[in-house]
């Protein structure tokens, strides 16, 4: 077994959801030790949170992490950017011209000038990119994107997405809901930067295709606030294929219902996060075949980021725990000189530009009163 | 117990789907005797299919039995036209012109011009005129519409409905399938004009709102089909509510799937055509409530037009009945010359006119390339 | 069409739900015309509920009825006895002995000795009789026993059956549950005779098996409730095959919940009563399939009872009238001296007989704590 | 943070599915550090799967690992056992007498009389025993609980438990099927002890109850097997309430199907392990409610076991780490000479005793022909 991973962390302090979630991610496939930290933008926070955690190396602030861990020599090799969207670029640069790989949390940034600048930074530094579009984690995502890719489903002619939540159907005070519709933080797009980006990566993960154009209605449906909070979306794939993305963050009764449907000419695939072990398969003229898994009917790609029998649910963060345990594999073969194995799957800065491109096309098509736009523009 | 009303049959012959429907749909409550017909355009046909059924009077056409229906003491009282779209003005204006009550397929015609003709003659006619958008004949979906009256959504934000077939999938030989990929025959709407004004009639009977103004895409994508078989809709909502409407004929593995979600502030409503005796109702802020019919919960508006306990599933065919029950509610009333219960519903003139111009705007959109347009033109 | 068979009906006035169903389940596919009734064991009542029905003749008992319809030239050919179990045998010895055919509704009747005596009367009759274990008619339900028939499962091992509802789970005062809950009209089983057959019933029909022996653990939940509210049995049927029944009352949150399981040793079958349209087939080493009425992978037993395309969910209404449907083939065969064709399926006096084995048999096992008893003892 | 407890593991090497799950269980929170194995009963693999994961310290058996670690400054102050059954207890004891802290996988033993045995040095020993019950560690489980105990059910009168699965459907070469088909290594029950033990535990947890008699009819389909391999079981609770238990290793389809059923005069709680983050509540006359993990309506007793949002789903994972956390909470409070907080809950001796009885009297009953045994014997 390789040497465990050193990581160190940028943002996650006391309350942040994500910041815990990111560690156990990291920390599910014993992979990473993580032995450094810069948990927040207020240094007494940050010092605060990082003795709560126990971390053997805590920073006031991510620059001087960047700086002392390069220098250090069991400094660590990865950090996970786990900040609001707009300190993303300015963290992750300390580091990838340091040559510390980078595990950031998506959207990629909050302004596209931004998701230029950190494109070019990736392709200065001779470390690794990823990006935590996590949901791409998940085994029967991995099967759908074989299936589609072998052609089970014929050329792909429709590709509904979705993606409603209910916690901001009030304007309500939480910690979480503060920076997320703040655009000086968050950027342009409201729910189609926090969760559209996730349906439009998913959607273009396993159909293989790119958007090449949309037309956006975008709402505020709460007085006040400032970026959308639900957003309908009509979809234009290269190739011809159509479809629709509706993100909302008022609809009330659903908590995290990611789904995705799609159709070809053979058949049609439908996966929604929230029962992510089931994928239902169902191809054109024959009985509706509903794939467990690790169970039977479902593929290597879903077994190989899989720990447990069929009937033995895995959610959210395992798919997670995938993301990281793939950066390792990544991160390994750096190391040892050579390609991790072609398998091996993480979305990286190509999907961090398509997801900011996605939100910027948004709010432009629907400044134009639902226009069509083309990506990238 | 009143006398059974009498009813004639225009189309419906032999091998189509529908007629049967239609006769089960007449018969379940016992409340209609039908005696007449003229079923097929074919005169030999009409004579077989007649035959078939034993009716006491079978006509070559129905002009002829419009005619004589009317001559007689015991003639029809109301007539079901179950024909190809582009018969239905033709034969309704024979029998309205008579006082006879016609109960018409959807969608009202084939085109707006006979749309706005038919509107005419049922203003001239002293006749009731009934349009069989049979799903809001649901018992779930007249809850459903009696909790968003009640303010139980609070002011609605987003409506999606979605109605998804899969039986276009591939250009197959059905009779079915025949006339409603005909323009001539169809109208200008294809999945559209078959589902899509079902769907469009649903969300507008349940949220109690009109369509203001819809930017459609629409695609054929059977090569060779004349007529739109899958379509994607943005629908702004008179008061500011925003939507989606999809149809498709080529969504494998989708037999009849409409659906239907309405959010406000306070809440969600859940709905789908092929689990119709559930209906999910998602308080803000409260657990999910399932609400099933004639279970606890549920209301008078679904009781008055349900038959049997909970748990014991009523379906298409009763749903179906429900508008012939309340169709024949009204005929008795207007027979006695009073005023129907005002709790008894049965779509109109009006619904036909509302889904003549969603059809109209979707395909004047998608010809403009999604661009919106406003309801009526 | 073959002039629709006349019908008298048995019980079934005004509050009673068992024969509105009844009667919408024989008017549904047009077979039969209702024509005499005597509709109440009291007079009055009989008289009135003829009357608010529109019946022809309306009788004031069931005697007078038989003596009177079977010297009409026009009388009826078939009479419906939907009264509390107790009357079943009297009144069906009445029109049996008169040729008049029988469908009765379940179970079969009060007493052993009734049951016996109900076969005899049976035997000697020219006439037809039929029991309406409705939920046998189900299309799913005939595809359900058509693949354990054609060998699909395999040697069955394992038969799981239940039928929980909830509506007696407090000593409510409902006309329904008087008589069900008095051991001199239901007979000794309480929910074993009113739910427990049906499931017992089920099982074997799908099955092919006989149940063999059984030992039942009943109990009356609801303080001073002569009958048993929920049961719970083990079954050992020919073969080998074990399985369990459960039946209750008093689980609240059961409306109508009877569920079938059957396994062999190449798959299992799983079907629930409250989503009748879906059928699973769950192949040992395969994926799961998901077989809906009238779609991909359903066969001919099933299509042949079933009206309208997949998607368009058919109900317990549909399903009952399937059993009318089915007599009615029989009766017509009968009426022109041949046989019905072999795929028309309607439970008889022989599953009435195993019916009243099964709750006589569950009542003595239960007596003795739950000791084994053979079937038929 | 205290720090992490220093945890060994006996059993869990290479190839074993269960002790991987131990190790992510154990990781998951971070509380727990593996620091020494004594993987497997044969040295070279002990040393090769210890070697594999990077233990500091890999012992050959586990006699010398307790007697080393025992006397080493920082040695290990907890051991996971995750053997075959027959090895549990001498394992267990040579921990125990030396105060390390035992996490043991269930069943308790192989044998009635190890069971006792383990009591009794459990009894002697300072240190604690946890038995991973697994299952107790889901939220939406803990949820129902606290429902029952609070009286949300009123008097609990049926108890309906299944856990059917489908892997030993046929005579295959599986590892992990080859011991548990094994009296010498498994015990006396196969399906009883390896599922049935669960699903009498889940049954116990939640309701509050205990099994006063049983009476179990077991069958082993598989030709040859030696140990049962489906089991049907009627319950008598404590109290009054009756239900049943269903467990199988041969039915078709089902994966780990492991679902609770309570029923009392006040209403109804549904859960079923392979959708873990919901709970049914389905109070008497009232619409069904369904209360996610985290959603609204949940409580705290959930809420302190989870660590996403609602609509993230947690798993067969995070369950199982729970058990550990609640493990390391006693431990921790242990080594503080404190109580833990009374809401701290892990399965343990008493939990094991039970279940043992539980098999133990499946067996005899069995063998009486399903006669009633009382427990314990």
């Amino acid at each position: 077994m390789a040497q465990r991973i050193r990581l160190g962390m940028v943002g996650g302090g006391n309350d942040a959801f994500i910041g815990a979630v990111h560690r156990i991610a990291a920390r599910l496939d014993d992979r990473y030790e993580l032995v450094a930290g810069a948990l927040s933008s207020t240094p007494e926070r940050a010092r605060a949170s990082g003795e709560a955690l126990g971390l053997p190396r805590v920073y006031d602030d991510f620059k001087s992490m960047a700086v002392r861990e390069a220098r250090l020599k069991e400094g660590i090799e990865a950090v996970a950017i786990v900040t609001p969207n707009h300190m993303h670029f300015a963290a992750a640069r300390e580091f990838l011209k340091r040559g510390i790989h980078v595990i950031c949390d998506k959207p990629l940034t909050s302004t596209m000038a931004e998701a230029r600048k950190m494109a070019k930074a990736v392709e200065a530094s001779a470390a690794k990119f990823f990006l935590t579009h996590n949901y791409t984690g998940y085994p029967m995502v991995r099967q759908a994107r074989e299936m589609v890719a072998q052609g089970e489903l014929g050329e792909i002619r429709v590709v509904q997405v979705e993606y409603p939540q209910d916690w901001l159907t009030r304007h309500e005070d939480f910690k979480q809901a503060e920076w997320r519709t703040d655009p000086a933080r968050s950027g342009a797009g409201g729910s189609t930067g926090d969760i559209g980006t996730h349906a439009h990566h998913l959607a273009c993960f396993v159909s293989g295709l790119r958007v090449e154009s949309l037309a956006a209605d975008l709402q505020s449906f709460v007085p006040g606030r400032a970026l959308d909070d639900n957003a309908h979306v009509m979809l234009r794939f290269e190739g011809g294929a159509r479809g629709m993305l509706w993100c909302s963050q008022v609809a009330p009764g659903n908590e995290n219902a990611l789904r995705l449907r799609i159709y070809g000419e053979a058949g049609g695939l439908e996966w929604a996060q929230e029962q992510p072990n089931h994928l239902w398969h169902k191809p054109y003229g024959a009985p509706k075949r509903l794939i467990t898994r690790n169970g039977a009917g479902a593929g290597e790609a879903a077994a190989r980021v899989s720990r447990v029998p069929p009937g033995h649910p895995e959610g959210y963060l395992e798919g997670f725990a995938n993301l990281y345990t793939e950066a390792a594999e990544k991160i390994i073969a750096h190391r040892d000189g050579v390609d991790a194995a072609p398998e091996v799957t993480c979305p990286g800065i190509e999907d961090g530009l398509r997801g900011m491109e996605f939100v910027n096309a948004c709010v432009r098509s629907s400044a134009r009163n639902a226009a069509w736009v083309t990506l990238p523009d």
